[in-house]
């Protein structure tokens, strides 16, 4: 990072903190250029740097002042979805979302990788150039333990503790991936037919999932900033026979938000009421912008009850396909289904995380990503604002790389899945992250990646074809 | 290998072949020295090391003659499995049976395992250094496609013509090894309390798996060297609601035979009259010792009704976890299933894999590891004959590493599993290759490893142990 843009981070925090209102004047040039002991150009590039992000107003003559906060577009509200048991489709367009993926020529908003070009995972990849060295051929190469390589599980059993929850390596088994993760334990919990309580949006992974195992998905009203509706999954689980909660409480996937701790605790509470399991997904908690990271749902239960889901794939590398799941009292059923599922999983990529970890270049790199991302996202609702149709609500992640945008009511995306594949604008419909295919004017935007020109040209071409949408009605 | 070793083995197949008959005279040392070149005292080691297998016997004075066949014990029977659908259980011990992996100073007679430590796979441990250089990081670490590396895939339809199936491939779904492939099989194609019909002894792991989904299996008797019964399978898919037939036809395990092209043909006849599918389950099939290996039930199917199934995992390396299905008209189903059970699979072991079947090591490795197991299969079984009760039967494997061995009737192991456990005797129990827990005199030996001291000792205190079972009556 250079000088400029750490003092405009810098900067940006003491905006966000409350440190500087509204409309006060900012520090001077010269005085930041004492105060940091750096050149005068240098502040001159970190206060563009922040125009840019339009954080702060120019004035002639007088300095930089605080932009006024109605520059931001307003978070979307609470949703609305549909409150009854629905079974789940489109798994077609899940599919061509996949397929985009093979067009490395288009850029990928749509998709969910993070940035893995971070020289900070480095020590990784070289790592993983060593597995293969002729004395470890056996222990990477043979059959691995069915619940995970030991020394991984002792490092995640501490990662885990970041996030609160005291869970010892006994108590974890690795999966493919996070979707492993979830789908091992919904299957150990539900039988087809059973109904599943998710947030509203929901990540359409994991939908997907639920509706091939044959299980129906209500939908919670959730809030964009403080996520899902304490009340309404209370009055839904009331009605109908819930088998399990599945949230993403902490930097959700799509709309950022991490549910306060005491509203994590009243779904945990609601959980115990009602004697259900509740499962976890943490994909994204590591990537949470404040630190210490905020702690999870399951570092409250004693009871067993939560299935705590993740994976490195948004932290490293969603290639390497190392998940985990501690299933609280449901352990013996969640081993069993991985045997069935996929017996044991490869030892070499296991051990070279634990390594990793395990020599403190983990930690090292979610504290980068935190940052860079932050950036990324500053810089990108900026220019989705100016280039996008006005009228538009943007949410305010605390974490991840994932931009949840609703357009004015009147686009309706899901008309349009044909003439945006034919100009190859890559997004994440909102429909879809919806079983009754709400948030049809929703979009999900993708910021892993740094702002560069191939990016903002993508952007433009989106920004300007929703404006045309709008123009012919 | 050695000279000797060399020569042994052309003596040994020319046996086999009958181009020399029991009790016939064999050539002379000096006539052997001069046809090969090699000195007369490895012409001495090798016929040496023939007798240690029990093939020939010397003669004083007058040279070295093919032993009587009676020397070898008898192959297994036919099977009289229950034929009638039971239910699988067990799932305990076979637990325990992975649970012993872990401890390193037991010898694996029990596992599963190849030989990894071979020279001939080298370039794939170069290839596997060489995934995480800089410029192959977003590739080889980011989601790959849903279907698989095709790269991959293109090879694999290469060695899949070997085996006679023409298939592209677009066809081809790569998975989390055999097991991945079979357990997406079973679930794209059967419900709860479906009836799958398979050979009888079948791999403990597979009918775990089709337990943990919740099917009911019936075992079909099997003939030790020609494989499953036409007319029981007949007479079985006649009587019973078979959802799909699954096989190891081809290097079966845990009995090694390979079913004549007929009887493959025979059983493709059959599933197509009652139009049911055909799970090939080919993993051993290209460790035949035959050269070309023999063909799959697939390279007959012409209606797409044959889901093969394999891995790298016998081959190459287990740890690897790469396996393959080519489903037929099955494709979109299993397809389906491979994302809600894991979405895609790990890029970067895919590569690898690709460049070192590309580049022709995989045949060359695999052209090695045919002569070392049959080489195995000599010396153990010669070293069973010796060191195990006398009348007992031996199986006589036409590829892989696995050895099935039939004690006298009054031994039933599943009374001494303790006892096993506690000497720290390592084999697979008979009765854990049957649903209806037949099979309780028999079990399974790997002989995979050259056999060394380490081995002969474990194989020493298995065969007292059986002895001294023997002496208590
Ligand atoms: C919320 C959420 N859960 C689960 C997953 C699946 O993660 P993985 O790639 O580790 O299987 C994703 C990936 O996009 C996600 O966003
Ligand atoms: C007959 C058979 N099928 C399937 C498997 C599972 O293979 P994989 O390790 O590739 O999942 C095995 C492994 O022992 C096997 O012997």
């Amino acid at each position: 990072m250079t000088r400029y843009q750490h003092l405009a981070d810098l900067l940006t925090q003491r905006i966000r903190q409350g440190l500087y209102q509204q409309g006060e004047r900012l520090p001077s040039v010269r005085s930041l250029s004492q105060e940091h002991g750096v050149s005068i150009s240098t502040v001159q590039q970190a206060y563009s740097l922040l125009e840019e992000r339009r954080l702060v107003l120019p004035q002639p003559r007088s300095g930089y002042f605080v932009a006024p906060q109605k520059a931001e577009p307003p978070a979307p509200r609470l949703t609305r979805p549909e409150q009854r048991p629905v079974e789940i489709s489109q798994w077609n367009e899940t599919l061509a979302l996949l397929e985009a993926r093979k067009d490395k020529a288009v850029f990928p908003f749509g998709g969910g990788s993070p940035d893995i070009s971070h020289p900070t995972l480095k020590p990784l990849w070289r790592e993983i150039g060593r597995v293969a060295s002729p004395q470890r051929v056996e222990a990477m190469f043979g059959y691995d333990e069915l619940a995970g390589n030991r020394e991984l599980r002792e490092q995640i059993a501490r990662l885990m503790l970041d996030g609160g929850a005291q869970v010892n390596s006994e108590e974890i088994i690795v999966t493919p991936g996070c979707h492993g993760a979830l789908s091992l334990a919904v299957s150990a919990l539900c039988q087809p037919g059973d109904i599943v309580a998710m947030e509203s949006p929901s990540y359409y992974g994991t939908m997907q999932m639920l509706r091939g195992l044959g299980l129906k998905v209500i939908e919670i009203p959730t809030d964009s900033q403080t996520g899902i509706s304490v009340e309404a999954l209370e009055l839904a689980l009331e009605q109908w026979p819930i088998k399990a909660v599945l949230l993403v409480p902490t930097c959700n996937n799509p709309l950022g938000f991490t549910m306060p701790l005491a509203r994590k605790r009243a779904v945990l509470n609601l959980a115990a009421r009602f004697d259900i399991a509740l499962i976890e997904d943490d994909i994204y908690g590591e990537t949470a912008w404040q630190y210490p990271r905020p702690a999870t749902i399951k570092s409250m239960d004693e009871e067993g009850r939560v299935l705590l889901c993740s994976s490195f794939s948004k932290t490293v590398a969603p290639g390497l396909r190392v998940g985990w799941i501690a299933p609280g009292r449901y352990y013996d059923r969640v081993l069993h289904r991985k045997y069935i599922a996929t017996t044991s999983s490869p030892p070499a990529t296991q051990t070279a995380v634990a390594t990793f970890i395990r020599e403190g270049h983990y930690h090292r790199h979610l504290r980068r990503i935190r940052q860079h991302y932050q950036r990324n996202y500053d810089v990108l609702s900026c220019k989705v604002r100016s280039l996008f149709p006005c009228g538009i609500c943007v949410s305010r992640p605390q974490g991840g790389f994932m931009m949840w945008v609703e357009l004015p009511e009147e686009i309706d995306l899901t008309r349009y899945t044909a003439q945006m594949q034919q100009r190859r604008l890559h997004l994440a419909a909102g429909h879809l992250f919806s079983a009754s295919e709400k948030y049809r004017n929703c979009l999900r935007l993708n910021f892993a990646a740094p702002f560069d020109e191939k990016c903002e040209n993508a952007l433009r071409n989106i920004g300007e074809f929703f404006h045309e949408v709008m123009r012919k009605g």
